[in-house]
């Protein structure tokens, strides 16, 4: 599978077909599909020598595959040696076995118009996942709620430059933990019309994203298709575990995508050095992989990386940080060399407010990420104070920010249109441009404009309350929200969707464990 | 000359040993080497083309050199066309005349150790320049004063990350505009140790700023070695007034360096599209250059380029976007096939405030600018409000930034240490790598951390006083100030810049115009 293939032509609709003639009108742009090169940061010989590490790594110290007898079984099939719960992997076993996932997928969403193309020199953006807590101007930071987490897809639905509705934009803390699941989904379901993620906390989660999408997309449609794109963490250094495994199964089963991600804090969970996190990461990334390979060869994976390092002062993680950014470009050309999509960046930072140095740390990742090759970037925009807070001020901003990503990555051109001889003709030496044909001809799109950044004259700006940019981000939230409108959608499947959660709660007792 | 040759061995001794003698001991980082790839962001076609149209351009439309019959002459004697103010240069004869610029040379400071290598793969930091204003916190927006100049000096003479003092970092508007020159070189020579940059307001004043080095460096060691590396805008579209090429001229004749810089706002002095722009820089720069070498062949010059473009609803100068920065890679490219030392990039932003809006637009900037290949940076830190105010907050955000240039362009080590291969043995599947032998041998140094921004938890950061970044440095300006210690000069070389700048003063009314 080099690409899976959409089928919409299939007889008896369904769903998703349905669904598309409801979609909104809200403009969202295609993907990213670059037209610039990527920053190849380290050079063959380095790349090399971490490849071979990696392999040496993978043979002689191994991976453990915790509580998951099926994964060893499987493992030695495969060829593994297998010890307890570890795993070593005889070199190149691994990397032959990561040769049957695609290099590129499709992901569906129920609007047909936002299906997103992860591989090749594209680039998916998807909204901040996993914080506890959310903040913004008015109310501060707390934990989030269910209403948190509606809001936070509403906003990325009204989003130009999202391409994704991410998985987790919050934890919607006020549901009991083994029902959350539930009220995401719907969410995301029914309050956008981009593609998703599904739960990955429990393996029966992982089932009932799977079956929510055959309620959506059709049972026919989900068997063939990749309707979600789940992340699934490895618990590193060098193990996986069952829970995580677990969902990973039941999606490799379902042909659904899965990221296969390190979560690295350097220092602690790798080594304090680029190049030994970087043999750790493609070494857990390739165990992963190939994991998911035994489990079904040809199932849509992508070669993840997250990673900051700690700061040795005070323990925590930072972001932004040079050492992060060469793991970024190095992890994506250990990527492209193994044919895998990448995933890595987003909008991170360590800050505990959307102030400089969200925006200093932020600004530089995103950028390190567009020029790192990267294919889906979660975190994308709404990250605060090292992922424990999800910023309504912060998603904005670093939304609007997307936009110039998109620009910078369409490259160039130097058609007879933009070497714009005949304008230099025009104006000639001392004069203006304002005026001229060419300028009158392209005004309108020749330059990205923010939608929220203050571009105005100091006077104008003093005169209109001196605004920072929280401020005028705070509007635009409020602006965002009030100008919502929910996709429409089949009134059976909304039935369909609301029963099926209704009844899975009702089914099991409260947990918040 | 590939490389000016540093003469400290002459007899005589002079201003500059002596005052080697008396540098303080602030650390300052040297210059950038880079270790890492350039991104060429064009392709060869592409670039050919801009180039082809350049040629056209100074062929067919040619460029003034206003009220400059000694130029006019100049450019007769080499073969250009003339016609009134108007000259129009043969296919090939400004990239011929460029070759005798040199592609690298060393700028020395009166402390050697600070003396910078300009070209190549380096990267030299240099702070704002030429903002009317001054912000910070506690006082707001104003004029700029001597008073502030001074404190710029010293805030840069502190900075680990700036390699050099600049010029104008402010516009001391309560000096007289024809005194200023005088008392900004003053300021530059006594209180820093670093490098700096010469005035171009006048000729005359471009004169006084050779006559200065002569006392401070000694007239031997002017003679033959680059002691100022000074800034000559171009009045685009293709115009050299004469006020800057008068400037240009001493300089040149002096061997003093002198950046040559299209000042671009692009769809008013230049076409709304990249291509477009990039030819007319390349135009306004290859004759520029090509002019400084028909003053005196030799002489060092970078290719400049400075460039951003106006918002098409306001009027107003944007920054920190992706045309500029596909400009910034662009025009480094071409700098580079010509062999040519090249200025770009900086803490560009349109915000009135130091906040998210300009860390966004200025992490930008930076991280392209050094991707890009710049060797000088002007304005890498202090930006603020399209470069109409110098800010004491937004200084000190900056330079900490710069550090993690610093280590981002060291690029990756994968010698055996940087493999952590023992590290990874040691540790194994679910270990922690905060106490192993390769971790305590290396977490020193392994990191970058910024020494401003804010990484603590965010309990203790809230009982700190929950402080924004402007707040944090805020505190560190007035840390950087408090601990300001002057490098000595010695007394002789003191008196007589002293008394030069009394004579000179005295000689003249002062004038505001």
């Amino acid at each position: 599978m080099e690409t899976t293939t959409r089928k919409r032509s299939r007889s008896g609709g369904g769903a998703a077909r349905r669904a598309a003639r409801g979609s909104t009108a809200v403009e969202t742009a295609r993907f990213i599909e670059r037209n610039i090169p990527n920053l190849e940061l380290l050079n063959d010989e380095a790349l090399e020598i971490i490849e071979h590490n990696a392999e040496t790594v993978l043979e002689e110290i191994g991976v453990n595959f915790v509580n998951n007898p099926a994964a060893l079984e499987r493992w030695k099939a495969a060829g593994a040696e297998i010890d307890g719960e570890r795993v070593r992997i005889p070199r190149g076993l691994a990397r032959k076995l990561c040769a049957t996932a695609p290099s590129s997928f499709t992901q569906h969403a129920r609007n047909p118009a936002r299906n997103v193309e992860i591989g090749g020199r594209n680039l998916v953006l998807a909204p901040v996942y996993g914080p506890p807590f959310v903040h913004d101007a008015e109310k501060g930071r707390r934990y989030a709620t269910i209403e948190d987490f509606r809001n936070f897809v509403k906003l990325g639905q009204m989003s130009r430059w999202l391409h994704h509705s991410g998985g987790t934009v919050c934890e919607p803390t006020d549901i009991p933990v083994n029902k959350r699941h539930l009220d995401m989904l719907l969410a995301h379901m029914t309050l956008s019309d981009k593609p998703f993620m599904g739960s990955v906390t429990e393996p029966s989660r992982a089932q009932d994203s799977v079956d929510m999408c055959k309620i959506l997309f059709g049972e026919e449609f989900v068997r063939d298709n990749t309707v979600m794109t789940s992340l699934i963490n490895i618990n590193s250094p060098l193990t996986f575990d069952d829970t995580m495994m677990g969902a990973l199964e039941i999606y490799a089963a379902n042909m659904q995508a899965c990221i296969v991600s390190p979560f690295i804090v350097g220092g602690a969970m790798a080594p304090v050095s680029v190049a030994g996190t970087l043999t750790q990461v493609l070494a857990e990334v390739m165990a992963g992989v190939a994991y998911s390979q035994l489990v079904r060869a040809g199932a849509p994976v992508i070669f993840g990386a997250f990673v900051t390092s700690i700061d040795m002062n005070s323990g925590a993680p930072t972001f932004g940080t040079p050492e992060a950014a060469q793991i970024t470009y190095g992890a994506g050309q250990l990527a492209r060399r193994m044919g895998l999509p990448y995933r890595s960046a987003g909008s991170f930072n360590g800050s505990k407010l959307p102030d400089a140095q969200a925006a200093y740390e932020t600004a530089s990742t995103l950028h390190n990420g567009l020029l790192a090759g990267v294919n889906f970037m979660l975190h994308a925009c709404g990250w605060l104070e090292g992922g424990l807070v999800a910023s309504y001020e912060k998603f904005v901003m670093d939304a609007d920010q997307l936009g110039a990503l998109h620009k910078m990555a369409a490259g160039v051109s130097v058609d007879e249109s933009a070497q714009a001889m005949d304008a230099l003709r025009e104006v000639g030496p001392g004069g203006h441009y304002l005026g001229c044909a060419h300028t009158q001809a392209h005004f309108k799109t020749a330059f990205w404009r923010s939608e929220l950044l203050d571009y105005k004259p100091y006077e104008t700006w003093s005169e209109e309350g001196a605004r920072d940019t929280m401020q005028l981000a705070t509007a635009r939230v409020r602006k965002l929200l009030d100008g919502y409108e929910q996709p429409t959608m089949e009134p059976a499947t909304l039935e369909a969707l609301t029963e099926f959660v209704a009844q899975k709660k009702a089914s099991m007792p409260d947990s918040f464990m």
